[in-house]
Order: structure tokens, then sequence, then C-alpha cells
């Protein structure tokens, strides 16, 4: 077996994450049973992925008891990986929400409790709360990663003067900064990422964890002919998505995706290996988190780190420094796709093809044109 | 006469600034004559405009000598106006750019020396220097200051991040942070005051002085046509805005301008005059800078203030704080413009008209839509 | 019995340790047998030793754990004696080296758990981490000894640079600096004790711990002629090291070796008594760690302490704020050595005879010479 | 005329220095008549050079009268050069020397009226002072700043430690930190600016000085044969030169000379000019100072610049931003050299050439080998 994660550290902080990491949304504790849950976080931590991300209201908390008794019943040194949780909607009490600190404090310790873990690695404010002053919410993230509860805080879906905010906060007050923002990412959706997270990070060091690389699936082509009646965009809660999908931008997007999936066939990989290994080839990017329902799909996708890999390392002055760990366990599944030779499509998101999916999406985001001009 | 101009507080600071304010970009020392120049700084004085925003780099500093003789020359009570300069490009030696302490202090002398001012009221950087560390730009702002040469700092085409970088600097090292963003804004670039400013305004106190809110001459209609041989778009040195004219998104804009030329004419203004009113319609825009090259242009141009203002007061709780001056003298070239009724068309920029502005121009700023879903 | 082991205070901080600590490197869970590891502790106990050091990497945890469990067996006051331990290489997995805060605080656990202890008295970074903000690594220093986990902080084989960086961001954010180094210094490597630890120690109160007195066995003239089969030289993994003794340059010190001693006869003592003797002549050394594979060795080399400690009395005003342990109890092996008249050779490593060897060895460190022309 | 001198930023600040800088060190005031002073200092401005560096104890006073004199006879724009002077050795009174505030403060304003200015750019502490804390130090250079004396201070002749303890001073009371050290730097000492400024400028953003490029004189061959009797270790005062070239190590270092010579004459160019241009190929370096007592001599130098610039424009990817200025006048001094094809050796400082240079001088500099042993 060949597939090879490597890993990064999260912003400038010392965390050193997989570049993939395993989401749990919309999956555990909900589409997927306990037992699929089990192999597909046992799958993810043998191929090398130490990075799992969770949230108290994923399945109203139910994906955080599902995790936590895999990782009860496996017992891999708790220092081997990694896992994230993100707090703002933990009931529906008035003060069950937001980033007060006694939400904060007190969604913290339900997460902790239906983890069975004495401290996440990162705890993430899952949105911006505009009620709640700034101050008090850094003031509560120190707050817990001073208990021991949380070794570093994060931030999800918040704006960059946001994040700048709450550094700033940090910095008047002698608080703990966060180390990096969670945010939208895939080939449809890549302003944030590609302009202004870079300005984050070397400013004050944040890094970039993204979400949807394969934007909420519509990126595997599953939506080509409509909605699927077992897809995500079927699900109750999810007519957002159904909405997106059948909107005329949803419908041209199709289009381009035909487009794309075209250069994936000459490539020689799927249409979702293309769009998760575009992710990974963003330098800005530390860790793509991927979702799976099933063992199969998040192999497929594991996959993807392939394709990107060999460039990322030329390209990237730091990857010297990077360390590998091999493909763990091989289960029946995994002989399954022994014979997708993935060395074929190693190095092939040449400039050249990243150039040609450039042009054919339209959409390279780009910095106002007169910078330099005195005016 | 009828119009009025108001005033707002430039940001959160207690800088009380007229709503329209007069640029000398281009104009002052280059195509203006200093006599026309004068005609046209007093009919902005006389009208209550109190806002005269200059730059070191405006005709290579004649800006500045024409507006200090005409200051010089008029003898307002320096109370009763504010002058605002902007540093960057200060002459050609290797020192003499950007926003190191050197170039600071010495651009700022300069400035002062040929407006024969003591003082400032507000220094701008005129564009960000990403050479020059952030803490010795604050720094260097915080010192001239502190000297008395300028009374407020502010930025310009500045990222959301480099101002809350500044901020956050300011607040770490005990210095003073800066009060405003002069920033581009028209029908056609929306993005950054619509959505960003908003924040920066509600999280910090930065205010918005807008610069171009007719697109260099584009939403005046001139260049329907193609290029006028008088026109901006001839100039030397500015090839890129011919360029951007007759692109082929220039061709479409002025598909669009066509359409709103409608609008201004059943609401019974100039298209120059309602794309002002529009930017002044955005209740987060503290001034717009109007640029003339002779009086009636300005003229016309104050009217504008009519079309938005009533709105505005009534839609603004901040209103009530609102001062009024009168209109000034009355010279020829006004009792020109008598006939024009512009009472007729205040208020006239209703809701609905607005509306139908944004479906026409099919581009107004908006933020993620999934912002409340519970991912 | 009359050897007797003086204590200093570490750097400027209040603990107080013994002038020779031991060192577990090599030896304890590798090397020795928990026997011998015993016996060796129990003597240095009864010296009067009161500074045990280790780190989360000796023996891959099995230093910790030998060194626990002896303290465990031996119920010796907790109060009288100094355990370190050092973190930085703490497992293969990715998240298990460096000084992230998730390492050094996982890698602590993980050493008091295998010491059977509820806190080190010091916790030292074992090398500099330049991946990891030094902001993060004293941030979790500092929360470390919050928890109560460790007493005090170090570090080891950092530059001055490193560590007055680490001390500056501790007064800038008011968390706790540093109070030790530990490092190399024996005859053939002066320069960073000599010159920059004086200054490190004047400045900001940084003591030093040395370790390597005999340059890993070099100093012990057992290198003489080649490496013997059981030496650590011909250990696996340390194939450095006999390169470092095969080199030209390892050739010319063994020359410079046999030199030195003759000194040493002259004098009466070993050259290894002498090495560690000159280390303890050098009034900036708080500390040196000394490793022992038997019990002999390191009766022998607390002899050492004898050579150099009658002068140190007479040469260092502090000495009056000294204090002393007698010796413990006399084994067997003791009295072995009772013939060794100590008192012979007390006091004869004079002026004369360390300019003798500053010239024999011709590395004596200088500063500039330069210093006070007034260029 | 080809020669053409390139800009830096002096470390992290803005502030935008030549590559040369012209010191005026035993020449100004005192072997140099003020006449050449003046041919020197405008052909060094023509060329673009912007820096100038004299201090208070150069001549006792005179390098300053002359350089202000001349200053003021050329009447160049005040922001179109860099000053800067060094305080330390102000006068004999027992007041007038170190780094009190007093001394500080009182020799900086006679530096000013010496230089006939209102400011230097940058004021430097000539070395450090042991006896007076580090706190009134800095905060004596922050008051000098904050009076508008002078932009930035610098060191010159202090340990990385000394720069460390003013950075955290700095921090730690919110006072300037200084923006570079001026350092000793040529073929025979090395140690300093290749090992310990670079960490230095990645920590802390300070940027390197260097003078003495040609070792006062040793690198260009003219003591090959002993003293000359015109040369500068002929001169009162300057024994320590003349006993450094006649020691044992001197007259080795001679021996070294001769081989490097036949590496200038190899690549085309002289012995001084490789010296010089050799400092230039380091890329840590921001800035050279030149002495020169005639216009040949400096004019000589000069043409290093060319041996090195391209290389350095081919490995700095920051070159890009590297702005130019021509050569200035051509007089008949310059004639005389129009012969010297400068454009010959140009880029003939190759890889190969450094390689065998550091072969050959056997002196460079290496941090300690075993700093990836986990011990």
């Amino acid at each position: 077996m060949s597939a090879r994660i490597h890993y990064k550290n999260l912003g400038k902080s010392g965390l050193r994450v997989s570049m993939v990491g395993l989401g749990t949304w919309v999956t555990f504790g909900a589409q997927t049973s306990d037992e699929t849950a089990e192999e597909i976080l046992t799958l993810a931590y043998e191929s090398g992925i130490n990075f799992f991300d969770t949230a108290e209201v994923y399945a109203a908390g139910k994906a955080e008891i599902v995790l936590g008794n895999i990782l009860q019943k496996k017992q891999w040194r708790r220092s081997s990986y990694i896992v994230s949780s993100k707090i703002y909607w933990g009931g529906k009490a008035e003060t069950e929400k937001g980033l007060s600190r006694k939400h904060i404090i007190e969604g913290l310790k339900g997460s902790l409790e239906r983890l069975q873990l004495e401290y996440v690695d990162i705890v993430f404010a899952n949105k911006p709360d505009v009620h709640t002053p700034m101050e008090e919410t850094v003031r509560a993230f120190t707050h817990v990663i001073n208990q021991g509860w949380a070794m570093y805080w994060g931030t999800s879906r918040w704006s960059p003067t946001d994040i700048m905010e709450a550094y700033s906060v940090a910095r008047q007050f002698n608080l703990i900064p966060p180390v990096a923002e969670q945010t939208e990412y895939h080939l449809f959706q890549r302003e944030k990422v590609e302009l202004q997270m870079p300005e984050l990070y070397h400013k004050i060091g944040i890094g970039t964890v993204i979400w949807s690389p394969l934007a909420s699936g519509i990126l595997t082509g599953k939506y080509d002919d409509g909605i699927p009646i077992h897809s995500r965009a079927a699900l109750k809660g999810y007519s957002w998505l159904k909405d997106k999908i059948l909107s005329e931008e949803g419908r041209r997007q199709q289009g381009k995706l035909r487009e794309v999936a075209e250069v994936a066939d000459r490539i020689g990989c799927s249409l979702s290996q293309l769009a998760i290994a575009w992710c990974l080839k963003n330098e800005n990017v530390n860790c793509v988190l991927l979702g799976a329902s099933n063992v199969d799909q998040l192999y497929e996708n594991i996959q993807a780190v392939q394709v990107g890999w060999v460039n990322q390392l030329y390209e990237n002055i730091q990857a010297v420094q990077v360390g590998w760990v091999g493909w763990g366990g091989a289960s029946n599944v995994d002989q399954l796709y022994e014979n997708i030779q993935a060395v074929q499509y190693i190095s092939k998101l040449t400039p050249n093809i990243m150039h040609e999916l450039d042009r054919l999406l339209g959409n390279k985001p780009k910095a106002n044109r007169r910078d330099n001009v005195s005016r």
C-alpha cells in the first residue's frame, strides 16, 4: 500500500495535524451506524489521520457520544491523536447557546462528558456571536484552557475582522489568542481561503482547517441528474442544500462540474478525488476535513492525498521537515482498491492542470487591480 | 436656495465632517487653473462642505500648494474646516516612500510646509506598506499626533485585516488607533463598504470616507460613446482607466448604466446625482469625496445631497444629532440652477427604487447564506 | 570520610542544588541493571547529592521508571531531593514531539506517571523547537507550573538568544521565565559556558547545569587506544561518538589528553577527577551532572569535588552562604577507597595549574579584543 | 557607467538603506582634507549611497563637523539621505561617557549641533555599558526619538544577549526597541554575523550593518610586506592594529590572503573588491560601511557592489522589490576607471568560488553538530 498522510503545523502553533482530518458532521450518530463509524475511525487512524473533529451540536450530541465510545474502546494513546469539538448550539434553553462565558464553560464540560475525555485538543467557536462582547468570549476560552479542558482554541466561520478582534482583545488583556479558523473551501467557494486567510496567517499566525471540500457532496457529481432519494440533500433539515442545487447558480455549477470531471478522467482520478486534491494543493490549507458515511468512501478520498502530496512536497520549502507514517491494516475493503494504481496520478495536478481548472471555473479571486496606482 | 449639507461624526471619533467633502485629486495643481480651484473651494466652503482632502502625491505636491495658497488667501477660521493629506509617495529617493517612520515624519512635514499649515486634521496612509512593520507605522502616526502635526490618523485602501492589525498594535502598545478608512465605493464596487466597513465601525469605530463615487467619471455617462478627447481617461497616466472602460466588463457596465439613467430620469435627476445620492443613502458612509474640475460640476453634485438626505434622516436613528448649515452665497452660477426643482426628487430614492437598482446592477454583496445553519 | 558536597542556588532562583548531580542518561534502564541503579542512587543521595536528572526520552521512558521505582522503594522525604525531567521526544506519533502545548502537557504527565511523582522540581525543554512559537512554549511551561506539576522550568541546549527570547516573552506576557540552562561543558568545549552563560546569569539570573563533563567518556582516557568493545562509543546509536573520536580533531584531542593526564598525575588524581574538578572550578557552573554505570565510577567522580571545593570556597565571596551536609553511610565499597588520601590533592588545582591547562588546551575562549577601543 | 547600488530595509524596519554606506571613521576630520571629504561624499551620494555614518568620538567631534558642513553646503533634500551617529565617548568628564540618560541626551544634542541637523536618522550606542541599567538606556533612546532628535536607535558591538535584553526591556515597559546592530565582519571574522545575527533578525527583526569589511585595511594586501609608513597601522593610537598584523596569527592571515588574492586575480578584481563583494553576498548583511581616504579608493570599492549584486539578485527572492538609481556625474577620476570593465566580473563570485574561499580560509562557523541527537 502506498498512500501516505503528511503533517503540518496548525497555523503557527506547535500542533502537528494530518493534512486530512476526519469530520463527524451528518455521519456519526446520524446517517452512519455505530459499527460503520468504528470502521471509519479505525481506517482513518491507521492511515495516519490524527485529527477527529466533532461539535456539541452534531446529531444533538450523539456524534460526540459515538466518537467517545470508539476512542474508549480502542485505547489508542491519548497523545497520538487530536480531538476537537465546537461550541455554540448546546441546547434549547436561552442560556445554552452562543459564546457567553456560561455557555462556553458549560458547553465544553458537556462535550467532555459525552466524549469521555479529560480534555479536547482544540475547542472551536462554531460561529461568531454578535451579542456577546469579544472580551467575554476570549476570557472564557482562556479560562477553559487554563483549567486544562482544552489545549488550544479556534474559530469557525468567523470573518477576518472577527478573528483580528479576538486577537486584539487577547493582546490587550494578555489572554490566549485563537490558533485556527475552520472554514468552507471548495472549487466553488474560494475567496476567503485564497485571499484572506494568508493575510491572517502571516500577520497573526492563524491556521486554516477547511470543511466541505466536496461542497456538501455537490462535487461528487451525485446531483448531476437531480436529488437522489438517499442523498444528503434529501435529508430533513437540508432543504437549503436542495434549494442550492436546484437554483440557477446550482445548475450552472453542474455544467462546470461536467467539464471538471473530464479533467479528472484525464488525470485518472474520480471527481471527488480531484476536488480534495485541489484543496490540498493550496499551501495555506493546514487540514482538510473529510466526512464519510462508509469505509469505501473514506478510502477513496484518502487516495486524493496522493494526487496532491508530491507536488506539495516540491513546492513547499517546509516539506523537508515533514514526517510520515505508513498505512496501517489492510482490510478486505482495502484490497478491493488495490488495483487502483494511485501512483499513476501522483503529481498529475500540474501547474497546467491547475490553470486549466482556474479558467474553467472562472472564479479565481483577485485582489484590487489598482493597488499600485498612486491615487 | 434649498440644498443643505449635513454632518456626521467621522467613525466613532468626535470629528464632525460634512457628508460631502472636496477631493483635490487630478484637479488641483493639474487639470484645474488656480482661479477655478479657488472658485470651487469657495463654493464648497460656502455650501457647508468642511472637509478638504489632498495628498503629498497629488500633482507631485502642487495640489497641496494650491490648496494652501487659497486657504492662506481666504483666511477662513482654521477651526472651521478640516484638511486631510495622505502620505506614501513623497519623492524619488528610496527613503521618500512608504510608511517608514522616516517618511511619515518627513512626508508630513513637507505637506505642512506646502499647505502653509501648522497641522492637518487627519493624516492618512495612502496605501498599506507590507515592507514596514505595523508597529513602526502606528508608532510614527502616534508621534506626529503627539507632536501636534495632526489631530487624527486614518488609512486609505487598507484591507479590513490591515486596519484591525493597526488597531491591535495600538491597543497592545498603548498607541493611537486610526479613525477612518478612505475607500472606493460606487454603483459598480460595493463589497468592502457594504459588507466589511460596518463590521469595522461596530467593532472598533472606524469611519468610512469614500472616493470615486462616480467611478472616475464612468458614472457620469460621459464614456457612453467611447473616450472623449478631454476626459480623464484620455489623460496621460490614465491608460488603466481607458482599458477598464473599453474592456468587456466595461461595456457590460455601460449597458447597465443606460438602464440606471432611466431610473434617474424617472426620479428627475442626472445620472451623476443619482450615483452620488446612492452612495449617501448608505448610512455607513461618513463622507463622500467629490472632485470637480469646474464650479458647475461641483454645484450639480452637491444637489445630489438633497436627493439622499431626507430618507437618511428618517432612517438613521442618529440623525437627531445632526446639525445643519445653510447654503452660502448665491453666485450667478447658482442661479443657473434655480430651475432645478431639487425638492421634486427629494425622497424619491425610496426603498422600491433602491431595490430596483439592486436588481438592475445585480451586484448586491451578500454574506455567506449558511451563517445560521448549525453545521 | 572526608568528602563533602556543597550546594549552590540554581541561577538566581531559590532552589539549592548540590554542585554535583546524578544524570541517568545511557545508564538507568539501559546499560545499568536495576540493582546497580539503586546502589548508585543510594550512594549519591547518601553522599549529599540532591539532584537527580532524567528525561522522557532516556531509554524510551525506562530511565524514569527505574528512577521512580527506587524513589518509591527508598521513601526518602520528597522534600529532601530534586528531580528534573526533560521534554521533547515523547513518542512516535507526530503530536508526541517538540515543545507544543500539547506535548509539554502530555509529555510531562507521562513523565510524572512513570516517575510515580506528583511533580518534578524542574522540567526542562530538551532542545529548542523552531517550529513552535516561543509564546506557546512559555505559556505551556507556565501552565504546568501553575497546575502544580513542576516547580520551575529550564532549557537544555538552547542558544543565549533562544533563552533571552523566552525571557522576553515571559516579561511581555507576565509568564514565568526559565531558571536554568543545561549545557555541555568540558575541557574541549568551553565557549558557551565561559563567555555566554555569565552574561545570562547576570542579566536575567539563568543558572548553568552542565552535562558531559567527561565529554561522553573521552576525558576518562579510555579511548586512548581506540574504541574498547564495551564502551559507550561502541553502543548502537552512538556512531556519532565513535566518528568524533576517530576524526582528525579527535586524534588531536587524544594527544592533548595525554599531556593533561600528566598534570593529573602530578596533582595526584585521575584524569576524570581532574576533568570534573576543572568544571567545578568555574564558578558560573551551578551543578555538574555525573553519570555512572557502577558505584565505583560514581565514587571516584565524587572525589573530584574535593579537588575543587576548597579553592572555590576561598575564591567565591558567596561561599559564606554555603550549607553542608556530611557524608552518609560508609559501605564496603567506600572503604575500598579509604586509602585514597583525597586531602593530598585538595587545593592543588591552583591558578598556576589552571593556566598551564589553558595553555595546554589552547582553547580558552576570549571576547573580542577591541571592546574598549573607541571606534 | 554601469555600477548600481541597490537598497534593503534595515532589519525589519521600514528604513531603506543603500547596501553600501559611507563611514567617516579615521578619515573625516583626520586623515582626509575637507576638500577630499567633500569629493568623497559627493561621489557617494551621486552613486546612490544614501547612508552616512559618523560618531561623536570620531576625530573628537571633527568628523561630524566636516560632514555637517558638507551637507549644509550641498543642500541635498534631507529626506533623500540617512545620517547616523554614535554615542558613548563624548568627552573627558566622568559624566560625558557611557549610556546614561544624561550622556545619551547631552551627547546626541552635541552631535546634532556639530552636524547642523535637526535630527539624525539613527542613533547608535557605540558599545554596551555594563555600568548603566538597560532600562535607563532604553528609556533614554526612546526619549530622544520621542523628542524628534532621532528616527531610530541601534547598537554597535553589542552581544546578542545585550540586544535581546534591550528588546526585552522595551517590550516589558512599552519602549522603542533597537532596529540594527553595527558589527565587524570580514573574511577573518565571521561567527557573529553568520551564526548569531540571522537569529536576531528572525526573532526580533534586528538588522546588520557591518564595518571593517577590509579588516582595517589588512584585506587590501597593503601590509603584505610589513607596515608602510603612511598606513593606518602606523598612525598614533593604532598600535593595536600594528600588533595584530605582526602577531603570529597576523602572519598566518597574510599567508591566506596571498591565496585569496589569486582568486581575486582569477575573477578579475582587486583583493579589496573581492573582500567587499564577499560581505555583500551574505544576505543577512543590510549595509556595508566603506571608508575612503580618497575618491579613487571609494570608486574602486563601489565597483565591488557589481561583483556581488547580480548573484544577490538571483538568490534573494526579495530582490524583485528592489529599486535602482543610476550613477550620477562622471568626473575625470571616473573616466580614469572606464577601462575597468566591471561587467567582466559580475556574477563571478559563484557558489564554487564561495566554497573555494571557505576552504581556503578554514573558518566557516558551524553550529553544534549534535543538535538532533536525542540526548
